[in-house]
């Protein structure tokens, strides 16, 4: 589902940028106006191009809507799944799970307050079931990934005394709320938010150093 | 705008229950089907009565979209709002608004795992802009509450070193998250779940006790 740049095809190496600003346009739109009431003429404006030229690139807006989703996808597993794969080690994992997945919100917030890709990632009433079924999938690796650190900080006795279900939920609602209040022009940079939300974080999952 | 039963009207206080069915039956099928994709029919015959029936309670779909979020900000305001009030001491408030507000949500989940009128107190695109400067006065009103009461425990010294607007939506987060992924037949009941987050919210904000 990643698209790599080609560096031997010019026209294949813009073709990921191009779609990339037709997804975030999109999303946008979609989120203001809402799925239905969002024409592929108004996300033609959106993104500047004529609605044939929109087909050159989507078939249809279902279609669009579930690549925008696996874009969002995308992102995450680039910037913030792989990352966190480096380290075996479950408190390093789960810092930077937080660190890269506020940055990944925050860069993509628009001046509106929000982050219009992560907040149709839960728009899954517009997909096919098969789409939903592959969405929902990636999601779950996500969560996962989450829980095992947890568990494993758990059996390193590092983990307060709570549910790792719970806990990573707590987590994950404390990361992607941020989609809807974050303002790019607001009082917090992305790295002093991305400190906050770890501290805040840690001090609710982990026991205090003795 | 929030409705009060008339003991001495017996329709009249058959009235608000009825109205709460249909809000909440009306929710969950916009959630599975997306606003704009469901009819009037489609929410007639979850509710269980005819399309003329329906129209008997509302006027129309955008004001039946409004009427179901403000029924959210009327329970919040009745289940969460007033009663944390009722004390002033903040960490009391604090405590008080977890507890409340989980146990609002959760109360309210259907075995989907998801709790609708919560949802869709965020789909703000099928408003009116009149519509839409109501809803968001009140969340507004919400968010102070919250950020008032940690800034008092800031000025108490009994919060972490913590920019407070981070740690209300931090809050925020970790509480509304829960309407989308708690499921009642799940492992944790209401109580377990409101203790856990409450210990993580609680550990995460203040200073531990020396």
């Amino acid at each position: 589902m990643r698209t790599t740049k080609n560096p031997f095809s010019p026209t294949a190496s813009d073709e990921p940028d191009r779609l990339a600003e037709i997804y975030r346009a999109a999303a946008q739109i979609i989120c203001e106006k809402g799925y239905d009431a969002t024409s592929m003429n108004d996300i033609a404006e959106a993104v500047g191009i004529t609605k044939s030229g929109l087909y050159h690139h989507v078939s249809g807006k279902r279609n669009l809507l579930f690549n925008i989703m696996s874009f969002g996808m995308d992102s995450l597993e680039e910037e913030v799944i792989i990352p966190a794969q480096v380290t075996d080690d479950a408190e390093q994992r789960i810092r930077s799970i937080i660190r890269n997945h506020v940055h990944l919100i925050t860069s993509r917030s628009t001046s509106l307050g929000n982050s219009p890709v992560t907040i149709l990632v839960d728009e899954v009433a517009g997909l096919t079931l098969a789409q939903r079924r592959k969405i929902d999938q990636r999601k779950r690796a996500y969560v996962n990934l989450i829980r095992d650190a947890l568990s494993k900080l758990k059996e390193e006795d590092k983990l307060r005394d709570l549910d790792v279900t719970a806990a990573t939920f707590s987590l994950l609602g404390m990361i992607l709320w941020l989609s809807r209040w974050y303002k790019p022009q607001g009082r917090l940079n992305p790295d002093q938010l991305s400190d906050e939300v770890t501290k805040i974080a840690l001090s609710g999952l982990l026991r205090q150093e003795p």
